[in-house]
Parts: structure tokens; C-alpha cells; sequence
């Protein structure tokens, strides 16, 4: 239930930010939307192809498809009055997707028996797969992968899961109110991680 | 039998339309054939890994793996004659290979028991899905996201499937013909789907 | 047991191949890693789903995990000392990675009963899906479909196997050496397979 919410949250931010994506990128209304299901959706389909979760559970999201699908079209209808909030709130949605995703994917993981290894790369990609997706298909540099802290805190949510350190309800809880906290910290006080650039060959 | 007479058309469209892509970014013979490939069956590929079809369906194609070789191969060594007759006949063929392979994507689905938005999405993924890993692996924006109408007519198809709005040949038959004058009238006439765009942050 | 030693030496060269490309990006220190990961796990990994091994399999490398985990580490923090050994030895070193991956590649899906294309997919992804996923991510045109002679090797490697014209340990060996020595000469001599390129239309 409480996971519904979070997912609903995260759902329709990860639609929004593709959808923005897309818009920036002057692709069509089709483009549009397609780019806001796949920064919704791909992140979690790929997980559960590499983590072997039958097909069926994909397409038993029927809700999801439909809370994904009227965010966009709100959003494309009235960009300027809902581009203001989401200023505001786009980026605190994106967190709490990016936590539950992460976590609801690490989860996935371990209930499947598999490895630390695999419990970490399925809150990698739950978490952060999605953006990657939209940012490889407008032709740009992943986002996740050079800006603000982001897909790190999807791993730390993986660690945490993957060796035991949380299980209960609370401590689930703490976890997630400490990757939301830590996102949000990272993009209002520019939280970056070292760089270490070399020279191209 | 007739299916596969189509399939034959569709092709050699993709492939030769992943072979120009290759030819005009200057890749080797190696990612010509490559490219070309990969547009043909890519789209294929990744719809019978999302709604669950056998890997060894994949393999099956091997008629069709050696049209589509000796398509390139043609294609290659005379560019000059052949190029002349793919402006005339090209985008014709092209649209043949949307609708069919949309369509046969959607009653792949269907067949499955799969719900109407796994049928949907096979359908957009098998018409377009091939021309979007072309244009990634190119490092280009996605043409079906952004140039006239194009992968909306395979979701078009997917819709009319899905719903069960057509089943026997007949219905098949007319679905075929309306997807197919869509597409040609798309790139006749210049069709484009809406485009909203904000600037970027 | 030969496998392994060359597995390592390949993991190691892909990893780093993968963290260079992601520190000549600009990637932080996560970035650096993931590209590092998926360069070296990224072939095999879709190998799999297209060829239909078990998840499990993948998840059962983590020896191959940690190595490469800590040579992309080793070469964050001392990259000016070891890129110039790297200059020397790393081309080496994919070269072995190529080959003795497109070969273990191939003889993964001939275990299957897949049939020839299979085998050679096989192969081609495996020696160089990783690198091609590495540059599609920089944001890059995919580097083995337009440098000097790489994946066509990989491709020979799957031909040989696949048609059964080596299976004893000793022909594996020659199969080896050749595929070794072609991308070496490749890179020495500056090999390039004919290009044909076209206008953009």
C-alpha cells in the first residue's frame, strides 16, 4: 500500500522528466510520450530481465501505465502553469522515485535469492536505469552519470538491502528517508562526486 | 505464406535503411552490415524479450537473416544504382515493413494473452523499435521521435489488434492497407504530430 | 582454468578500457565505475538474454566482479602511472579479451544447439557489445563499427566455431592466436576494412 503510493509518486516524476526531456529536444507529441514511458518503465524492465522476473509481472502495471500516461498528457497540455511547480516539486518527486524504485528493486533481488552483486545492480537500474534510457535515446551525456550525486544513492540503497543491514519495516523506513534526504541534499547544495578527467586519445 | 512475402519487403527496407545510416556516418563494411542487420531484427529482438517469446524463435529466421545480407551486400558494392531506385521505391517499401512487422508484433502479443498495453507496445516496438536502435547506435536523435508520423501508425495497429477491433484476414487485410496509406501519406505529404517545445534548463 | 586467465586479463582490459572513455567524458567516479562494468559485463550479459542462458550465470561471476571493481579503482587513483604502462600493454590486453571472449561466446551457444547466426551473434556480442554499449552511453559513435578491424574478428572467431572447423583444445588454441594476432596487426598496421560512405540525404 505504502509502496503503491511511493511508486505512484515516482511514476509519474520519472514520466515528467522524460517528457520535459523530450520536449527540450523538440521531438513530437509521440516522442513525448514514449520517452516518459520508457524513463518510467525501462529502468524496472531491465532489472527484471536480468534479474529473471517473468514478463507477466511488466505488463500486471496496468495502473502504473495509466497514471504515466494522463501525467504526460496534463503536463504537454499546460507545460507553462505545471512547469512552474514542478520547479519546485519535480525534483523532490524524482527523489522519493528514486529511493522507492531503488529499494523496491533491491528488494525484488533479494526475495529471488540472487547475490550482493545482483542486489546492488537492481537498485542501480530500478533507481536510475530509466534516465539513463531517456538521456541515451534524446543523444545526450547520461545525466546519472556526471551531475549532481544521484544513482549512488541507489546503490547505497542496494548495499544497505543486499548485506542484511535493514529488513523490518522501520528499518526500511530510515533507509528511505535517508536516500531522499541525501538526493535532495545533493541537488540543492550541488553535491557532486571527485572527477578525475583525462585528456581525450 | 502471405506474411512472409511481406516480411521479405520489410526487410529489406530496414536493412538497407540501417545500411545508409551506417554508409552516411562513414562506418565500415563490418558496422554497415551491422547497422543494417540490427534494424531489421533489433525491434523483433527486444519485443520477444519484453512479452516473453522463446529465444530459440529468434534463431528460426534464418531465410531472413540471408535476405537480409545479400540486401546489404547488393547495396554496397553498387550504392549508386540502387540508390536511385530507393528514392522512388524505398520509403514505399519501408512503410510495407512498418505495418507488417507491427502488426504480426501485436498477434504475437495477442496470442500470448498478453493485455492490451503489452500489445501495444509490441506493435510500436516491432514497426519502429528496429529504426531507434539505428539511430542510437549512429549517434543520432531518433528519427521515428521526430520526423513525420511514423511509429504512431504501428501503435495505431497494435490499438486496432489489441481492442479486437479486427481478427479475420479480411479485417487484417484492410488494418494493412490503412497503416501502409497512413505511413505514405506521412512522408507525401509531410504529416508531423504536434511538437511542443520548451527550452532547455 | 586457461579460461579463467584469459577471462581475467580481458575483464581487466575491458573494465579499464571503459573507465578511460568515462574519465575523457568528464563521468564522476560512479560514472567511471558503471562504465568500467558495463564495458567489461555488458556483451555477455545481452549474449545471454539473446541466446537464452539463465540469469543465474551472470550472477555467479563475482570473482570477475571484484577484479574489475578494483582495476578500475587502481586506475582512478594512479592514472598518470598507469596509462603510460597502458599505452604499451593495453591494446595487448583487449586484444586478448576480444578474443578469448567472442571464443567463449561461441562456444556458449553451440552448447545450446543454437545454430550458426546464433553462434556468430554470439560472438560478436560477446567480444564487442561491451565496448559498443561503453560508447553508445559516452555518447560516442560505437567504435568498433568504424576503427580499425575489431569486431570482424570476434565474427571470425564465432565462423570457426560455429561451423565446426575447430573444436579440440589445440585448434582452439590456433583459433586463438589468429584472432589475437589479427587485432594486434589491426592496430599496429592501422587495418581498416573498406568504407563506402554517402551523402546525407
Amino acid at each position: 500500500m505504502t509502496w503503491d503510493m511511493l511508486t505512484v509518486i515516482g511514476t509519474i516524476a520519472f514520466s515528467i522528466s522524460g517528457a520535459i526531456v523530450a520536449m527540450e529536444e523538440d521531438l513530437d507529441i509521440f516522442g513525448v510520450l514514449f520517452l516518459g514511458f520508457i524513463t518510467a518503465f525501462g529502468g524496472g524492465a531491465i532489472r527484471n530481465i536480468l534479474i529473471g522476473v517473468p514478463v507477466s509481472e511488466l505488463w500486471s502495471q496496468g495502473l502504473f501505465f495509466q497514471v504515466s500516461f494522463f501525467s504526460i498528457l496534463l503536463f504537454v497540455l499546460f507545460p507553462n502553469i505545471l512547469m512552474k511547480h514542478w520547479h519546485s516539486w519535480g525534483s523532490f518527486f524524482d527523489a522519493i522515485g528514486l529511493a522507492s524504485f531503488a529499494m523496491q528493486g533491491a528488494l525484488f533481488a533479494v526475495e529471488m535469492g540472487h547475490p550482493l552483486s545482483a542486489v546492488i545492480v537492481a537498485a542501480v537500474l530500478t533507481g536510475s536505469g530509466g534516465g539513463l534510457i531517456r538521456d541515451v535515446l534524446a543523444n545526450r551525456k547520461p545525466m546519472v552519470l556526471h551531475s549532481e550525486v544521484y544513482a549512488l544513492w541507489a546503490l547505497v540503497g542496494g548495499l544497505f538491502i543486499g548485506m542484511g543491514w535493514v529488513t523490518g519495516g522501520f528499518g526500511l523506513f530510515l533507509l528511505f528517508v535517508l536516500l531522499v534526504s541525501g538526493r535532495v541534499c545533493s541537488y540543492r547544495f550541488q553535491w557532486k562526486l571527485p572527477h578525475r578527467t583525462i585528456p581525450s586519445m
